[in-house]
């Protein structure tokens, strides 16, 4: 068994990850930190592990950390990861870090919008973990900058047109629509309940951090610089993000060769769907998938993408990550 | 016009008191006030006012309010309430206050619940506001005690029963279950949206504030002494209370002379009606209406009651009481 | 008194008609219409009318309408609307007509997407009904098409700049996000409510008739030809569409240029507020108001647009145009 | 592996079944079938499955069953259920039967609350499969009938009380609220999204088929009459039963013997948590736990009890029950 640990375990990616070790015949959970003062039996804190767990969340203390676990889910937010990751590395933990602290290769661009990087060491080898497009070098990682969730669901949908070289690089929309449960779990006014229920908004227009992000990967795997606009939205459900990408295209195509690229594009994937329909966010709510559709609509390339914020956007792909790490199957824990 | 003042003003009782003023046709609002830190034009800080009103909502200062308003509703909670509203009274303004503060006739049973009472002389006069059964009283008061939201819900549904002697006055249950709204505006983890969304759960077990309420108030109806027991839930929905009633009948009836009684007994009330089928909470959403289903079933007397909590549980009641008390028609901006 | 009869009163639209002509002070519903399937009491029908109104809905007696009304809401699918169109406007009535009958101009761009159009003679002096675009054809109108809900968000978001020239007439993107009851008062397997609840998708792609609807208006109001991509979501609200609208400038502007030109274009409007944030769906909420706020994000003028999708998107356009046909004060009944 | 036939498999229990089986390590769907017009593939009938079943859903072929599987769930509704049993049963198949046909001993009131009984020999040997309190006969059964969703929260929260004989046997009210899957996945006006959506109703007052089936069951435990009122609700969610029980005590007792009795009776059951606090209904979304509190208020003795309708009120329940027909551990495929 594979022993993991999980940092900031106290949060909503925490509790998901929680769940689906519980799951998996190879891997569990071996210790549980917080804050201090989100410290407490698990299933106190979770109710719906009450009889599935029991284990308390404590205070992180490193050397007993290192002690109880072969590698740790790092559920911290950004800025603060980056302060204990260095010290996980060097007690030989692998690591997985949810955070967007080893996402941005240029650290200039990650100060531009976060602070400035105080671990360029460990960022030069980080790998990001979206496994149906770095799996290889996942294989070999000692720490994994686990994905952004719109950045998940936005690049599995464009990957298979850049490699291609089908659509125009620059003049990309990704229009992205996410659950609440993305904004974490930290009450605010916006999403006290009676403001959010029966609402939708835009927000971070033209600012959101996860648009770097995208563009970085989706330049990597163009093979030169994309220029995309990521405009999110937040809607009156828990779970999902159900992205629609618009694409000017480079050179003619039709709707069937769209969906004949995506089904060889991801024929072995585990993970992800290609339909011949547009994808609904219930159906893959608590799932680990992505679910696709390509098509041509007044000349434009439009792919719509589908995945749960929580698990393909981050605690599911962070155990298909630490699947890999490890050299077991991928799929373990999460069908 | 009559003038109106809204203290307290920036919580969600505040912006429903505001719609239904500007709606109606001989009172609008004057003067808002709120804590410093809420203060601001009135179309930031509720959205949907925007084009609506343009007035500020400021810091409390007596002397101005007092030569911009006739009469006040005080939307303060309790404690702070009773603190402000002798000076309201003094200065010659009819008040309805929307706290617990002059709901309990009992100033014990009030310190027992709440905390001691520091305005007994007023406590003695004010007049507790639900028309339907004290209207005579209000039409003379000058201190209107709103009645609390549930309150309101209960004791619509119990009073043609306790009036006619035909239920026990003790035993009575009264299971209610309210939208979000009730708990107010400032944000909580419970009320978190994706805590709270697909969630239902009682609270309060035995210990509401308003079922020392609910009993002085069906005591008074009935002529002696009421015990029930009151059980609020909180669903995952903005606006209305369902109340569910359950009480041992005292003597031999049947649904068709319950039906009777409660035509006979709300006949004339422009905001009650007697249903011959369930309540349904959507039916009643943004309205003044009170739904009423009194029926049978296995030796019970079961009374189904339907209000949205922040009109006839709160702001629609209390313009229902600013009508009583200027002498206008009842119905005045709420129909 | 206007006298108004509702024409396939049983649907949402229907409902919404009468509850704000229930509010206006000079017009009242006279007369209300359905499938003899659908007729009974109104309050039985609607159970939020309940105390409101009392009224039948009957089938369609065209003679006793015609001596009951003054004007019609015809709120009838597209195809059923022009077979009763013409006798309603032969029997001297006007009418304001909610289906898509006759708001294509082109009566080949009407067959391609619904069915051969029978009404050509009406059809010519239809006045597509946008008041604020088209106030001075309404003023003197008979027959009005109230436009669809999408075109509405859409077309408000977009006219200051078409108008302006200040960007490209193609490549447009309308991103669209619209609450359940657009989809109308029929169930579904889609819209049953365990299916919906907590679920977002896309639909109707590159193939929904409010496109040509769309570009229609936009290319009157630009002077020339507009192609854009319509893309219509529906989410798990009751009301409201967000629309977000990309755009590529035709020459460079700046956000602050934008909201003046917007402020500008819009200044009189009694009915469209102009923001200098993202609009949200909440706030628009059973209001006449469309929300707007446009920006500049990595190239691209994005403009959003939150309207409800029942009032200025339907009902309340509706009496908003007939408040012109009649001469009366734009906003009664919708404020 | 257990091979499992599910009949009617294309509705909300039948999909809750798969899900359960496929993470079930010893049994597996070997065989769907539903009405013709039902059929197909399972992951286009439940985009859900999409990646994790390819199995068609067929139309019933007996003999292909009986050759294909070990057990069946028979998902069909009442009356119709009882026509298939049998030749199940005659096939040596082992059956646990969602539907009421086989709940009711007593064919009579079966007869009154729902249509004449057709197979009397089976109903004869069939055993009531809620395991916390039949598991020894349902060791031993060859049909297990699947209990009612609110019978087995209501249950589950009286059955130490009736045991003890701690309660009076007349006078309990169950009151309960239910997500909306409850009632199926035929869509129906009153769960058309826009109507169910911010709603909650009672409804079958006095006249619900569980009302039976419970008071047989409590009965059976107390060893004598219970006469009990159950009032069921609907509200606007997907899943769960919150069930409050009002009891009158036959002895007095405090918070702390009842806490007492609640673990002692349930200490060795995998699926009940007895709380010191009200449960909520998200906690056990998804899961096959039971939540109860018992506690008491006003001289009534409540207990709160929550499930999930379509687990443990239906196909996890049904999954404990196959286990324990094949002599597995009752835990497989539920934590």
């Amino acid at each position: 068994m594979i022993r993991v640990a999980i940092i900031g375990a106290s949060g909503y990616t925490g509790v998901e990850a929680i769940e689906i070790l519980l799951r998996h015949p190879q891997a569990e959970p071996t210790c549980l930190t917080a804050l201090p003062e989100e410290c407490g039996q698990v299933a106190e804190i979770f109710g719906r592990l009450r009889g599935r767990l029991e284990m308390p969340i404590e205070p992180l203390d490193l050397d007993k950390l290192s002690r109880q676990a072969d590698a740790v889910l790092c559920c911290l937010p950004h800025k603060v990861s980056m302060s204990f990751v260095p010290k996980l590395l060097d007690a030989g933990l692998k690591v997985i870090d949810f955070s967007a602290d080893y996402r941005l290769r240029n650290a200039e661009i990650y100060e531009k919008y976060y602070v400035p990087h105080t671990d360029p060491k460990n960022l030069a080898h980080a790998v990001y973990g979206l496994p149906e497009l770095f799996r290889d070098q996942i294989l070999s990682a000692r720490l994994v900058a686990n994905p952004g969730c719109f950045p998940t669901g936005a690049v599995l949908a464009l990957a298979p047109l850049l490699k291609s070289g089908l659509i125009k690089t620059s003049g990309i929309v990704v229009n992205a629509v996410t659950g609440v449960s993305g904004g974490g779990k930290n009450p605010s006014p916006l999403f006290h309940y009676p403001n959010m229920n029966e609402n939708l908004l835009p927000y971070g227009v033209g600012t959101h951090r996860h648009m770097p992000e995208m563009e970085q990967v989706a330049s990597d795997i163009a093979g030169r610089q994309v220029d995309l606009l990521f405009q999110p939205h937040v809607g009156p459900f828990d779970r999902g993000i159900l992205s629609s990408v618009y694409c000017d295209p480079a050179e003619s195509t039709t709707p069937h060769q769209l969906q004949q690229l995506y089904h060889d594009f991801y024929m072995t994937e585990p993970f992800v769907q290609v339909l011949s329909k547009p994808p609904a966010l219930k159906h893959i709510a608590k799932s680990n998938y992505c679910h696709l559709y390509p098509t041509i609509a007044k000349d434009k390339i439009i792919v719509f993408s589908a995945i749960d914020n929580l698990v393909k956007g981050a605690s599911g792909q962070a155990v298909q990550n630490l699947n890999l790490l490890f050299g077991l199957d991928e799929t373990l824990g999460l069908k």
